[in-house]
């Protein structure tokens, strides 16, 4: 099948019908869907899928396990996000696999699918969370205690969807089969339109983090209270909005409040509490911990002159991603070798891709995005760039896998 | 039964085992208890029950229907929200009858106890809904429009809760029937503490509305998406919840963002939109107004600047208030017969009394609040003040209901 006629397929699964937007939260019923079917394409292909226990799927090409060729993206989706970012790489890593088999191309290492579970972190705060456990850079009952904004912890989710939470963690045996890990994912911004390219390399991912952010004040009656009275966390919230903004265009960093929740939420009282979660990212290390600093620090103040109790915790850290340079190299030479070479683009996403390389050679394709909307019902690709994507990634399997590797 | 007997029984209806705060939203489960106790006490007592139509439940001592003198408060209460507020002014009038029967007190005119719905808005979004259906303040297909947070109708969680919503608006003829209201309250703020006084009686409420503030940007991805591409709602808010302060403190009125909902409400992305809702007071229409006009300018300002669309939509506004003067100095000097004149007080609370002010003499006393907070499970009130109001209401309702009126 070509990679637009399974996309036809893939695209409307866990789509919200009135934002148009994609809601493939992990363990939910859509992700089942999106799971069925990755796993029946596979199968169709004689593709053996064997899950890993974490929620991640892999989709051997043959029986070999070692020094295997491994690529793939993710299958959840941020709340309302757009339906190429996970789900392009896994539909173009099938798409791959038909262009090989097509032409007969027998591989001297196993080709093996991967599927990763809850990668953007929108039911249980953690990103990337499936490749995490994978690689034990999270511990499995940390995670199994994750809770989703109903409550409910990873654990349970994962009971009731029929696994076992208590076999999730490393795999070092399914990491020491693989060789090398390519992702191809939809372009986060706009670098490769106006470069007139479709399809790029990652050089490398932004270090970044999220920092939760808890004003504790004291509910009151918006009618009565006098300000002298109120501790009202709202206020020092609003000012470290703007005091992040601020801070991350001085260091040329990036800060965002995305989701803030106020409770009890009242439309005629004064909040009780303010809770805001901040993304912050950054070119290097030393310049996102100084952004965030600098956030912490005025939100403190802030707090102080409102009588506001401000706790700041860390939900997650990531730390700069550099890719292998053999493998990008060669993957830009294979793509060189039909045109003009692939520009190489630093992002500021954080993808599996970043969590694998800390364990074995790892790298990414990136697929033209002519908006750079991303995590949003807006972002849009091409079908012609995709098909460009998938012919790129099966160029690249070619190469890994097959006889002229090494 | 004396109201510290009563009120152990109320106490606990509706109150969360986790915040310690009451979740008395109108038509659901809670509520269903309220109101079923209410019912039961006002029945042992002889009285006669008699629903509006609207959810608004009345007790009536005898069966005359003119000129009565009518009492009575609220059932619900906002999210979280303390027990005394709304449920002091129902139980204090089940404390009252009791005292006058007590003394074998016979009206010449019938006393009724009314238990209102919906006061807070709390669910619906309009304050007050149960009073502004009686009185036509508000027309019925609009209120059966209104939606709670789960998009569920007025219409249906009436249907859900055994009422017809076909039926509700206007009772013309139960108002006729009534010659004053008195309503019962828990001081809301701090004036009566430092006056060492246990009971006060209301001057007027300052008029008072709320606002919808639509941002509407784009969503996008919090680590790809550079400042100068986003078109990010939450920076135009914080700097409205900003003005909105400042504002108020020029103009000495009140101004409070309780209730904000980030869309899509990622903590990895830029949201799409931020509703939030402004709530606004002041001592006379013409500053709130002009306070409030101060606000939409600066949003709208701040929203341009960052490629933002806003809409502003006024959800309710209630006028000033005065109530009956003669009405009040009658109370006041019954009160005033026992001991001192009883403070008179203005307040920036809405109240049913205040709507149904437009229609009868109303009138209201305040029991005291010894931290002045409100709208909070801090919010509290010594036992022995409910039991002085309880009595002066009592006092009150005998002079208005009985032979030495006029």
């Amino acid at each position: 099948m070509t990679f637009a006629e399974l996309w036809r397929e893939f695209e409307p699964l866990g789509r919200d019908p009135g934002t148009g937007g994609y809601r493939r939260y992990s363990w939910t019923p859509a992700d089942a869907e999106c799971r069925a079917w990755f796993t029946h394409q596979a199968e169709k292909r004689g593709l053996t899928v064997e899950p890993d226990n974490n929620g991640n799927l892999w989709a051997w090409w043959d029986q070999r396990r070692a020094d295997a060729i491994a690529t793939g993206s993710h299958l959840d989706s941020v709340p309302d996000g757009g339906g190429f970012d996970g789900g392009l790489g896994v539909v173009a890593a099938l798409a791959a696999v038909d262009l090989l088999q097509k032409k007969n191309f027998s591989p001297e290492r196993a080709v093996v699918l991967a599927a990763f579970t809850e990668e953007e972190g929108a039911r249980f705060g953690v990103p990337c969370l499936g490749s995490r456990l994978l690689t034990g850079a999270i511990d499995p009952q940390t995670a199994r205690n994750l809770t989703d904004d109903a409550g409910l912890t990873l654990a349970q989710a994962m009971t009731a969807a029929g696994l076992d939470p208590g076999l999730i963690g490393p795999r070092d045996d399914l990491l020491g089969a693989i060789g090398a890990f390519v992702e191809l994912h939809i372009e986060q911004g706009r670098a490769l339109a106006p470069l007139g390219a479709a399809v790029g390399v990652a050089e490398g991912i932004w270090p970044h983090g999220r920092w939760r952010f808890d004003f504790a004040g004291r509910a009151d009656h918006a009618g009565t209270a006098r300000f002298a009275d109120r501790a009202d966390p709202m206020l020092p919230y609003a000012s470290t909005v703007l005091a992040a903004r601020q801070a991350a265009e001085q260091t040329e960093a990036l800060a965002t409040f995305g989701k803030v929740i106020a409770e009890p939420g009242g439309a005629n009282g004064v909040s009780s509490a303010v809770r805001a979660w901040l993304d912050a990212r950054a070119a290097d290390e030393a310049t996102l911990l100084d952004t965030v600093t600098t956030v912490r620090s005025a939100a403190r103040r802030f707090s102080a002159e409102h009588g506001v109790t401000l706790t700041v915790r860390q939900e997650s850290y990531t730390p700069v991603v550099r890719f292998d340079d053999d493998l990008r190299d060669r993957i830009a030479a294979v793509l060189g070798a039909a045109g003009p070479p692939p520009p190489v683009l630093p992002t500021g996403a954080g993808h599996d891709a970043g969590v694998l390389a800390a364990r074995l050679p790892a790298a990414m394709l990136f697929v033209r995005n002519p908006t750079g909307v991303s995590h949003s019902p807006a972002e849009d690709a091409d079908l012609a760039d995709c098909e460009a994507g998938a012919a790129a990634l099966a160029a690249v399997l070619e190469h890994l896998a097959g006889p002229a590797r090494g």
